[in-house]
């Protein structure tokens, strides 16, 4: 479907609805946005694999234009790919696919944005843009750490994202802000690792980091639950859209290289607010990856 | 069905409910309440033609004293009209209906309160305030500018609605407090005019206005989507109510002459507490008006 | 975007969802769906414009295999060519521009298929339709009569919907089947006229039309509230999936040349099985009109 | 409020809407409705408090005219009382306060017709229209026998209210059409007693009635789940719209002299069907009522 | 904590609720019930997973007593053993944890009935079963045909739930009750097997079986989604309480040794209807099995 | 079902679920958690009766470890007896099970946290805990000041919570933090008590109160509607986790002897996210009590 005969379209799904302002065909393009809508096994309607098509349906409410960061999305150059195909069941093929649609974006020059989707996929994409990237920084907007070795027997588990995430980036450095749930194991690593960084440091933390390659992946729950209740596991404790808007403040001055916006289950907040904060977050991110 | 025989029934449905503590009948009242359950040129999400109807239904909830302004709604006079008699279809006639509905209810010696309805209605009633107050100045609360010459192709969109309050009135001092989501265009027009007020500096931009006649309009996506879930085109960034609370501890100095709240698509959200926070700001303005 | 030279797609926006099975090109194709997102004249709860977008969505929680008509989508041929561009506002403009849609499809060889969106869009495509098939017979489920002259001032209102197509049916045979709520005017026209037929009638009704070219309008209101939730109007006394299989059974032997499915609004019923219903449905006219 | 002398309007809260095609103003009128927001001893979901108020809402959403009765409701003369007031916690003075209320309404001339609430208030106004039709004959539509002679410990509970209508019934003649829920001793009662009619005889057994002064009592959770969810303690297997419709027509030929709709907590069905079909009802029962 | 030395605890967990009328421990008791709250590798909210609580905290909305049965849960003696422990992610080891947990229900002498989680947990039920009656015979309410060899890469998927039991089934005899949906190869195998019994056929399919040891599987999208909104593929066309309770009649002649109620997907139906019904039907087989 | 033999089991059902990480046998535990599903006085919306079991539903979707506290609730030994058996109806029955239950509660050498239901529930548990310590100091997290003599006619309602307990306090020592809404006589008690704590002053009002026992009693609706929807009587303007978080930090000094939450609604709040926030109080409470 795309003239762009680099590109592989049977990792992609383009059937579903593009976010505003974005056009499916990745030629002339600088960012490629993709979903990934994986939960788990259940088939049909549950959970976080409505994340994307929720982000893109109600991205058409917001304005084009930021007025944070004076840029408008008609400035830029989006491509839409759709949906990563994903084989169905256990996460690890799905992690698998996500890697090679990652590098396949890569391939065309873009930078990546991805919706998911539950945070195990995380780690297929900062597999793709590590390996392009040895000295990418991973940074972590949550409200769990991620950091099991493995939870209810999955090695993959979201409750893992980070665990495997650190095993495929080769920098080992990762920031995870302001973290406020996760087991006494968890807390004692993240104490110890010097890795957790509260919100009051965030942006002292990040400014070392200026000219690093930069991976941001955006749990969600990190919001507070009153800004995003739709996801799957709401922690009460989080932050607002100003806590957010900070962090895009100092990543004007980074290298942001790729990202991922997931844990959106638009279902369970039929108020829709939720959705319209994941896609407003989505809108910054593509002003801060198209540079 | 009123006493009062200077008052045009005509203008007005009264088969509705009534807010907390008013009366029917508008003889011997102070504020004249009315509703325009209007959503005609809403482009996102409709549903704020219930908007009157909720706010009325969910008022009983409150408490009717204020203990901020140490105030008892049982100590007001106010006249809940009911709704405007509006022609479907296209904005212009609904515009001129509010205007009409307003000059009945200014004549009545009542201050209008105005429950909206989308924004669009906005300019009807400023119309027939701004002939009897020539030097009036209007205060916005907005997440959006609203300043749209025209929009999808209409001329009295909600987008538009304060390019059509400038459009009639003489002062040509309206002061927007807190606009967070506009085009270039707008933003532009918004720095350049000095009507942007951070709301940091809303008291202090209201001082200089003590004393002269002040229409507020509360286009209620100005707060965060947190609290006001219910509304068409929510924009995350928004206020709370402390933020609102500051504004009438201001407003306690001034001459509020109108006001209209606008914009509560009640079916948007299911827990009601956007119903009850429109209530609330409701009853604060009550207080402001009836003096 | 397609590679049809013919086909205007100004008059399309292709950004959304395709229905499971369909495809954007119309090339090859023999069946044409198209949305219309507008439900401008609702009067009491609005909605519709969401129905297209429902509709797709769930679409593929559906099997692509009918057991009733043994045959399956994936030997069907059908484009989805996305949404009409229409503009905002009156209904005139949007009914004007589903006709120019109508005779686009039609002009590229493919049978249309529309989703509504409120029901006073139909007249525009009956028009289209009925330029090509002169001896057109319009077949309308629906709970109401749709027989106003105006409504609420719209000339276009959804309540007016069968009068309007009445006006551009050169054959003037149109077969309103159970309707069940109306004005006395209108059932004292739908009993005289004879277009009333009863439910148990309706085969028969339609059997000695079997040859001529049908064009089926399905307001979705016609089936009961308790499988149709999501609809503005529900009203109490509607059909079930059976019944609507046993017009289905009928409509084999006919020529369906056209059809519509409208009045889905989809946020009214958050269970989803409106939606499911209403995709049920286009599913079995897809599969009578590619032949 | 009123113009007419010999109405306490005391009993009565005049302060919420009106049900559609009705005047406040008893004057003139030959049906009184009113109703009565009480769900004090609701055991499983509570929210029937709200049912009148939804029901008066919706009710604008029908059509005024009935195609089965050939009757309008712009020919009849209905005065919409209000609700009545009520002292909160126990049963017992709501049950009073019922009576109280029903004797006013008898006292103009109007047939009552009271809206709930839970279904414990019925006793209050059979009383009062049993003293004036001694031969007064009882019909009842619900799932549940409601003949416990007390229920977790309280004597005027929903789940008792035949009980207590017995006992303020002279006639003793009681038709329970087609119960389906109940307890051991409660079915045996039904069936020994021969109150208990099924469906199919339904007309049958209320013919030899004809003449004698009727009082229908509907709790609404007669009707099937998949039609009326928004009721406390739905019951599956109940019965449709065509089922009631089938009573309306035997009941042409009757004297009904006042009746009841109770048990509609709309909270419960967000879908706002149960509210429709509740107002549908009452529309019914005012045709039948006003002769 | 349990008094039955017999049995194995560390198969349940019996932290949660339990079924109207039933009790913790088995000792004494004829039926056993519990839970498998499965539905995928999803952790927290979504789906079939919720299904066993909901109809544990409706129960008590139901009457203990069943007038079409004529007996009372009271008079049985039902255990409620709580849910199966269960590893997480893929459905092979829970198909095998459910196979054990029937087996320790089994060796206590209690006749199973499981309640769902997705459809694929009945073949390690019925596999436990039929290893001791090996002429066991399995009846199968469903939408779906359930019959795919392997569904989206899993073996095990719910969409394969009558294929995995097949395989464990001796007899291989099964009965699946008027499947209204499935592929062209599921169907082409539904009718040469015989195994597909039209719903008026039920009656007289399932009388040559008396005497047989049965399994009846209860996929509760057999029902209408007018009656059953909560589950994840809902299928218009479906059923309603009249036609299980049809069933229910012919079982009583029947010798039922085994049972699963699954799919119940309680937060896709806001109205708690669909959790009434799967609680009905519960209560219905557990006076099939307890005698 | 219980071995502990001093415990009267006719005060508790213990049919329900169990709060994450707790027991149902009181032997060895430091802390006895119950529910009072009891919502009989509610006036505006009801729902509370639900609370305790949602509480408990949600709890496992929170972590066991506290990062705020350094505690894991694997460490405690906390009873969850289950629910109070009360009477049905008038509310004084009610609070004389509560006296009842929390004096068993405290007889078994337990730290008493109670679940509501709605705020009147707690002058029964004040009354039992202040008789074991007479120098009991109450502390109230609320919205309201509830200090009504009665309200709508009963002296048990919620909206008269305080006024009950200070009957029963013999120290008349009551904290009140923060309360935000009430008739003017209650906030001119509240201001001329001095027992209005304002949110800036918590900690320091409560240090010279170190050593006491203390009683706190949570009303949820202290919490902003924001994240706290689920309540039947929402008033904007309240509070977020972290000042909540603040007060537990004060109380980690003190010695917390009882503590109770009330007036939780959940089915209000569809999102689940008002469940858990509440749960998650529960947790805080829970760690403060067992010392």
């Amino acid at each position: 479907m795309f003239d762009t005969d680099l590109f592989d379209t049977d990792l992609f799904d383009s059937d579903g609805a593009i976010y505003m302002g974005s056009q499916r065909d990745p030629a002339g393009c600088r960012v490629g946005l993709f979903g990934v809508p994986y939960d788990g096994t259940t088939s049909f309607r549950p959970g976080t694999r409505f994340g994307p098509a929720a982000i893109r349906e109600v991205s058409s409410g917001l304005e084009s234009y930021c007025p944070q960061l004076d840029r408008d999305l008609e400035e830029l150059a989006i491509a839409d790919l759709g949906a990563v195909e994903i084989p169905f069941g256990a996460p690890e093929p799905v992690v698998a696919a996500v890697k090679s649609a990652t590098e396949a974006v890569l391939a065309l020059g873009l930078k990546p944005l991805m919706l998911g989707g539950e945070h195990s996929i995380s780690s297929g994409a900062v597999a793709a843009v590590a390996a392009r990237h040895p000295d990418l920084v991973l940074v972590q907007l949550d409200a769990h750490a991620d950091l099991r070795q493995e939870w209810l027997g999955a090695h993959h588990s979201h409750a893992c994202a980070m665990r495997r995430c650190l095993e495929v980036l080769p920098s080992q450095q990762l920031l995870q802000i302001a973290i406020r749930s996760g087991t006494r194991e968890e807390f004692s690593e993240l104490r110890q690792s010097g890795r957790l960084v509260a919100i009051e440091q965030m942006a002292e933390a990040l400014k070392p980091l200026r000219g690093k390659p930069l991976y941001l992946t955006v749990d969600l729950d990190w919001f507070d639950p009153a800004v995003m209740a739709g996801t799957g596991t709401p922690e009460p404790g989080g932050f607002l859209w100003r806590d957010f808007a900070a962090l895009v403040e100092e990543l004007r001055h980074h290298n942001l290289v790729a990202a991922d916006v997931v844990e959106l289950a638009p279902m369970l907040d039929a108020t829709g607010v939720s959705s319209v904060l994941a896609a407003k977050v989505v809108r910054s991110l593509l002003f801060l990856l198209d540079r």
